[in-house]
């Protein structure tokens, strides 16, 4: 039988779901689990997306413009010019979620083994789909001791060689929560300059930046305009990740067409999908601000209590609902995977019964029942060494996402509390 | 400025799509263009897929699992098995289209340099994916004279090299609507078993077959099963080709875990085409009978009107919904592209007055206005030649879906031969 290529082999499974199947069977036992691995809001979506869906007027789900829906791209561009960002509409290619977006641009801009610098931790996926295009990865590496602020413009110089074609950023950043200062950006812009190079920025999480700050769009830096590129996403600014619905954004005409070619391909992005995003654009102002206000308090309340953990450290982020922590164990993968089989816990030291016969350091799987007693709580976090490139960084940090209701954070900091003290035990042989 | 890669540069632009400007154009112009050249149906999405997205419970449209909603990969079961082939959910994992489906597959089972097996004509964006994947594209050469049959055993094998990987078909075939005999895929099984290739097969049109004859899948294909992968999409059964909504069938598990390692990079497929999606499969028998029935009705009507066209031939497709006819051109894509920007035709010969001076040669674009005044009818058309690997091949020839209302195909007919005729002094140089 046919094998697996090396590219194929060579695809890591995600940092962020890998560990979901334990999640699931964990959830089946009984065991209710804080979601803190990953960055799916519970906030809700804005009415006028859900409304635009519920009352969509056509007989036929057809297909849309390989680059989206002219009057989306028109929202978009009132959109940007909010943030001081003016764009046409044919600057813009929606694409089927930031995910496309960033996959389009590597296909497009880089031939394999090009080579694109990083800075860590960084996105995870974004390590996957270098390996997918074929590109080589240069990671420059933040520190958890400077709050994961740029490394300096010599550390870029050094990863700079006659094979790098772009710097890729992601500000506000995934997983550390750190935003660019205009400084960094200007020193970033003066490399991009200076050799040739693109500019990928991932902008995502433009509106969420807590430290009152400005926000400095790399569509904004002077000089290099046709180096830049934004890859962008409703997903988070109206907690609508499920609709898939991204944008590529340059003035680059080259790349428009060159990704316009790669989008034609795939047809077009999906239809359902930008109907609601469309809706989204305007008039959710007082939707964004209580969205915003109330990530803001989750980001005070989650951090403050993970610092007083014992041995738990983490940097408050400025933007971005992501924190990069770390924690007192050896290998924060088995932790976060132990916590999912081994570990689950009871308020009052209830020990659970007849129930599967979970319980610390148990997993004997119980009869499947649709809705099974509950045992206890426990929480998935991300291990933060996938996020690396560098395999032997990160060994003992965490992402987490503070999307939860703060109720949830409180519990899900209580029981990852609860946890670490168990492991001691088990990283002890005890 | 930096530029595109070569990589970039050699995505093409679709052969359905890139006309699509100058159909604008003429629109705006008060030009009636009929699109033949996208399949496109017209017919409605099944009112319980609408039903389902207009009655949508949900507060928040989050991400769905990396391998698609649970419940939709169930009921997907539950369709192959009316198709005797039998799965287990595991073995199918819901894409955003089948255009993902493929990036996916050729992203995952094949290194850059690998060699891919293609019929041609094929479907235009087997080979801008295998550009963007850095695969290369042996085609073997199916004949308009032959009625596009299968090219022999004999063909193949001399395509095969070390360095092939496996054999794409597309079955029923777009662009050409051949069905594959058993006899033909017993041959393919032959070649794929011998030289241990993957079999890719797009299965979109599985249930277009208009000969009587019986559908055979790539998956009950005895002694091949870990070699199989076949691409789906609900797209063109339900009329729903907007929710992007595809999937990858296979039971090699190392390839199952490969492209499930390239979903979680790319997050997940649209949640509400998911949600329509899982709702039109079924109880919607009477739904399908009655497309299968319109579309049937249709070729006959289309595939002889156009063979009446003076020097104009079409083999009757036996499946899909398109076919690829010669036309008395010289070169099919400078034909298509006039018949968009110097050709309409106004039935009783009434010459345009008034209207931005449009009329057999003349190309002065009107005033710009929301309802531009009808001035005529014209038909746009995909130029063959973007579907074959070898560019000397399909010049004179043209796909056309004919997806469109009767009534409407006969108004086409009418305008193709009309424009035809115009054409042909324009060839002479009159």
């Amino acid at each position: 039988m046919p094998g697996i290529s090396r590219r194929g082999a060579s695809l890591p499974a995600s940092p962020i779901r890998k560990l979901a199947p334990y999640a699931e069977s964990a959830i089946q036992r009984g065991v209710k689990v804080y979601h803190l691995n990953i960055g799916q809001p519970d906030l809700p979506t804005p009415e006028k997306a859900l409304d635009a869906i519920r009352t969509l007027d056509r007989r036929t789900l057809e297909y849309s413009p390989s680059n989206g829906i002219r009057s989306l791209r028109d929202k978009l561009t009132g959109y940007y010019s909010r943030f001081g960002i003016n764009l046409s509409q044919d600057e813009i290619i929606v694409t089927s979620g930031g995910s496309e977006a960033l996959l389009a641009t590597f296909l497009t801009c880089f031939d394999p083994g090009d080579e694109v610098i990083i800075t860590e931790p960084g996105y995870a996926n974004y390590l996957s789909f270098a390996k997918a295009a074929g590109l080589v990865v240069k990671a420059v590496t933040s520190r958890i001791e400077d709050g994961f602020a740029l490394p300096s413009a010599a550390d870029f110089e050094t990863a700079i060689t006659d094979k790098t074609r772009a710097i890729l950023i992601c500000n506000p950043n995934n997983p550390t929560g750190h935003l660019y200062s205009p400084e960094e950006l200007f020193q970033i812009r003066d490399l991009v300059r200076d050799h040739n190079l693109f500019l990928i920025s991932d902008e995502v999480y433009r509106e969420f930046v807590y430290n009152g700050k400005p926000y400095v769009s790399a569509l904004t830096l002077f000089g290099i305009e046709e180096n830049v590129i934004v890859v962008d996403s409703v997903s988070k600014r109206y907690s609508e990740c499920g609709i898939r619905v991204g944008m590529v954004v340059t003035r680059n005409k080259e790349i428009l067409e060159g990704i316009m070619h790669f989008c034609q391909s795939r047809l077009s992005p999906p239809l359902l999908g930008q109907i609601a995003a469309e809706a989204s654009i305007e008039g959710t102002e007082l939707y964004s601000e209580e969205c915003f206000n109330e990530y803001k308090a989750r980001r005070d309340f989650f951090i403050e209590g993970l610092n007083k953990i014992p041995g738990v450290y983490s940097p408050l982020p400025e933007g971005a609902f992501y924190t990069v922590a770390s924690l007192p164990v050896k290998n924060a993968e088995d932790f976060c995977r132990w916590c999912l089989t081994d570990f689950c816990w009871k308020e009052n030291g209830e020990e659970p019964e007849e129930n599967g016969g979970i319980r610390f350091g148990g997993l004997i799987p119980g009869p499947e029942k649709k809705e099974p007693e509950f045992i206890g709580e426990t929480v998935m976090m991300a291990p933060a060494a996938g996020f690396y490139a560098n395999k032997e960084l990160g060994a003992n940090q965490v992402r987490m996402a503070y999307v939860l209701k703060r109720e949830d954070l409180a519990r899900a900091l209580k029981v990852l509390e609860k946890a670490l003290e168990a492991y001691r035990k088990v990283e002890a042989g005890e």
